[in-house]
């Protein structure tokens, strides 16, 4: 069993990959609160008063990407944080474990990116969507495979 | 206080079951994409490009029920995930909590499956919600007696 | 590199307001439940066929909100779980780092109440979404600082 402290460079890695991932899916509401207030289009009633002409509508084509881009997020992020810590545990090299975390967190700024902020023809969408969901299916047959015996 | 390392056996049932679960979480993102490319239904018209036939539809209603599966486990894993970690903090009987671990992962499965594999009439996924929702309630509610004196 | 355990009291007090967040977290899906069934709005027809009445809409004011609430968390809480976890690990003092869980705690339920409970005119749901939303920042960049050299 591998010991686990906070000098270990893996959990540091771990620890500052998933923070930057935290603010830039907070980064989100920014980007969502912007395109809502340039372009006067609201989810709430009190929301659209506060600003003049502003409306409630539900299919702005910019907003609604950029919520997509937010729910991807969710679908994402999270995920990375459970299996990311799981994977630590399993004591993989520095080098390699850091390049993983590395690469999850350019792809998805990459992600948000091209979603969100520049729209961009496919398949830059896909690759930048692809290549952090194969590093999280890889961790977590690593994990599953290492812990399997508590099944 | 209980000692916790990952020679304990219900941290390593809490990992491996949570390790599952995550996968699972990702594998909505699969059944999404092989509905919106089998039905060419699509949320965005650079998606929609690349398939002939593709149009941008946010109302099919199989595209429609498997996302909202997908929220459903966005609603309710990273729960567990964390509620799960804390109740091993506890010191729980180790047979007692892969119980839970297990029962949890088994019927957010089914949930999947009655969702948004075959859909099942009521009450499959009333069933296959409720009673992971109650375990996460117990465990919840057990972390904070367990830790009340730190509010 | 700070030690910790269980006992640890800014340990303790990131459990307690983590768990008591995914209970609220939790809460909305009983929120939603509710305003389904007196309204008689459902999201699946297997669902609407279970009440008298019951139809499948996906425009109901007040059904609609509650999701918004409820998905708003989902933005909110697990980003807040993997900092205030890894912020705990930066040594903060312990008084001030549970006056921030406190606080997030307190604003994220005032968020829930007057976005999905009482609807209040703005900027009542922007401040309770604000002062959380600051905390998670703060907290982000401590923790990026701190680990930094790990990059």
């Amino acid at each position: 069993m591998v010991s686990l402290t906070l000098n270990n460079p893996v959990v540091q890695a771990y620890i500052v990959h998933s923070a930057i991932l935290a603010l830039k899916l907070l980064s989100l509401t920014v980007l969502t609160a912007l395109a809502r207030m340039t372009r006067r289009i609201f989810a709430n009633p009190e929301d659209a008063k506060m600003l003049r002409g502003g409306k409630v509508k539900y299919d702005d084509p910019v907003v609604e990407r950029i919520r997509r881009a937010h729910l991807n997020d969710l679908e994402n992020i999270p995920a990375f944080w459970i299996l990311g810590a799981f994977y630590v545990t399993t004591g993989p090299a520095a080098t390699f474990a850091t390049l993983l975390f590395r690469l999850f967190t350019v792809f998805r700024i990459l992600h948000t990116i091209v979603y969100a902020v520049i729209p961009l023809p496919q398949p830059s969408r896909a690759i930048a969507f692809g290549i952090p969901y194969i590093i999280m299916l890889y961790m977590g047959i690593q994990v599953i495979l290492y812990y399997v015996t508590a099944l």
